[in-house]
């Protein structure tokens, strides 16, 4: 199967399990609100790269599916808070409203730590089902917490406002990226992972993996907010706008083609000891380089 | 011993405690507002219950402080969202400025969003450094994820927003209540026995006596915001001011000291099979009982 095919295939299992972790006991404004933000499409890489690191070692998806469905509630309360008007003050999202803009501030402010605290909630729930396992599940969600947490997306994400309009220099536009980006990428691969090995060879390759693409889709995010039209469903050249740091102001654009390109080789090369079996990595690595070229 | 005199010394205990636990590698911003929030004082009450709990059942305070520590940032972080002008809009909590007005409404979303990620963060790893009791920790932290969660705190909270100077009937009153104060005082006290015994009628105990008390707790709250004076750290009458539902607006102000007592007594009821050694937590009971009369 070619990597396309089975993404196409992973976000479709990914939805389907999205909807039925709907809270049905919430009150429906909650539900309704979270729900409105995790349905709105998006390409699910996150959870996929989170199945596919399991699958990699030889686990199977039916013990990790809530797991990734997690990792994406995660990335969802992320961007609700992000387009909050004290934040970016996004209007769009994939071509839809924003959150806040259609339940209004407060309930966007609070189905935003619904989805973060519902994460948790759905991986623990999920860990209790597995309880010879249970050891396995605490180190995944202790992997995903810190890449999500107050040394690495929110970390990032605080640092990405602190900066903004300010002069900012590599190593900071570094810190946000890292931080901002990388961590939840990596932090979904290696927790699929560490579900089914302990092999730290094996583990030290997904984080390598995973290091060096979450750059590489960083970078050609960068990239596209130059380059690409109102197919992104986001306004064209909005972090040029605002004064935001990115790779393109710093290394022009074909400067930070090269770069990605290099992080990409690196990446693929980190996962030698899978050999074949790490095919669908490889390409879903040269895939997300494609996107800028 | 005494119960205030225990409390002191829990207080003291979980506030060392705390500040060792402050993220040392995150951005200074984001610590310092963490901290600021965390560090406001309060009696830390919901994080004494869990340790009073734990120890209720045989079990040690230094295997729980750190979940015990947890649950304050959790409900520091629901302090610091409700506080937001998008919300509460209030500027003054125990006495001090409100985060965002010291830190910027951003960051302060940021903040909240740190502590609640970050109490898992310290759940996790501490849960890690007991593996032979994994399960036992994955129960404790589902039970506080399920009751800051979107069927508890965040549900009461999406209410109270959402029925704010509307017409409040006594079931939705009490649907605010329950969600948004006394499910994560039942939550500290349920993780914090879970942890150290599988006796289902001890278990049932503590979470009928957190369930009175945390009503108790609710209905005086409602009632000092009339009749108490500043000592509170906020503005009197704020609730009434606003429109807010209370037992007092409900009821008056004596059938809600009537049903406070009444729920006290269930409250230490429930406690009957422990015998004398449930002696604090009763002691617990009479005093928050006592503030309102």
């Amino acid at each position: 199967m070619e990597i396309r095919e089975k993404l196409l295939l992973l976000k479709q299992q990914i939805e389907q399990r999205l909807s039925s972790l709907a809270p049905n006991h919430s009150p429906d404004l909650l539900r309704d609100s979270m729900m409105y933000s995790l349905q709105a499409g998006g390409k699910r890489l996150r959870p996929a790269m989170h199945i596919l690191a399991a699958e990699l070692v030889g686990g199977q998806a039916d013990q990790c599916i809530d797991m990734a469905c997690a990792i994406e509630m995660i990335h969802t309360y992320s961007l609700i808070h992000d387009d909050l008007p004290a934040l970016d003050n996004d209007v769009l999202r994939r071509g839809r409203a924003t959150n806040h803009v259609v339940y209004g501030e407060a309930q966007a402010i609070l189905a935003g730590d619904g989805l973060l605290n519902y994460a948790y909630e759905v991986m623990l729930s999920n860990a209790l089902r597995y309880p010879t396992k249970a050891v396995r599940y605490l180190k995944a969600m202790q992997m995903i917490s810190q890449a999500a947490g107050v040394t690495g997306m929110i970390a990032g994400q605080v640092m990405d406002v602190f900066l903004e309009g300010k002069e900012v220099d590599l190593k900071q536009l570094q810190y946000i990226h890292m931080h901002k980006t990388s961590d939840m990428i990596t932090g979904a691969l290696t927790s699929g992972a560490v579900l089914f090995t302990e092999d730290e060879k094996q583990l030290a390759a997904v984080e390598c993996y995973g290091r060096n693409v979450g750059l590489v889709f960083q970078i050609v995010d960068d990239i596209l907010d130059i380059t690409a039209g109102d197919e992104l469903g986001k306004s064209r050249g909005k972090d040029v706008a605002e004064g935001k740091a990115t790779y393109p102001s710093l290394f022009g654009i074909q400067k930070s083609r090269q770069i990605a390109q290099e992080k990409n080789e690196q990446a693929k090369a980190a996962l030698e000891i899978f050999g074949s079996k790490a095919d669908l990595l490889r390409q879903l690595a040269d895939m997300m380089l494609e996107r800028s070229m």
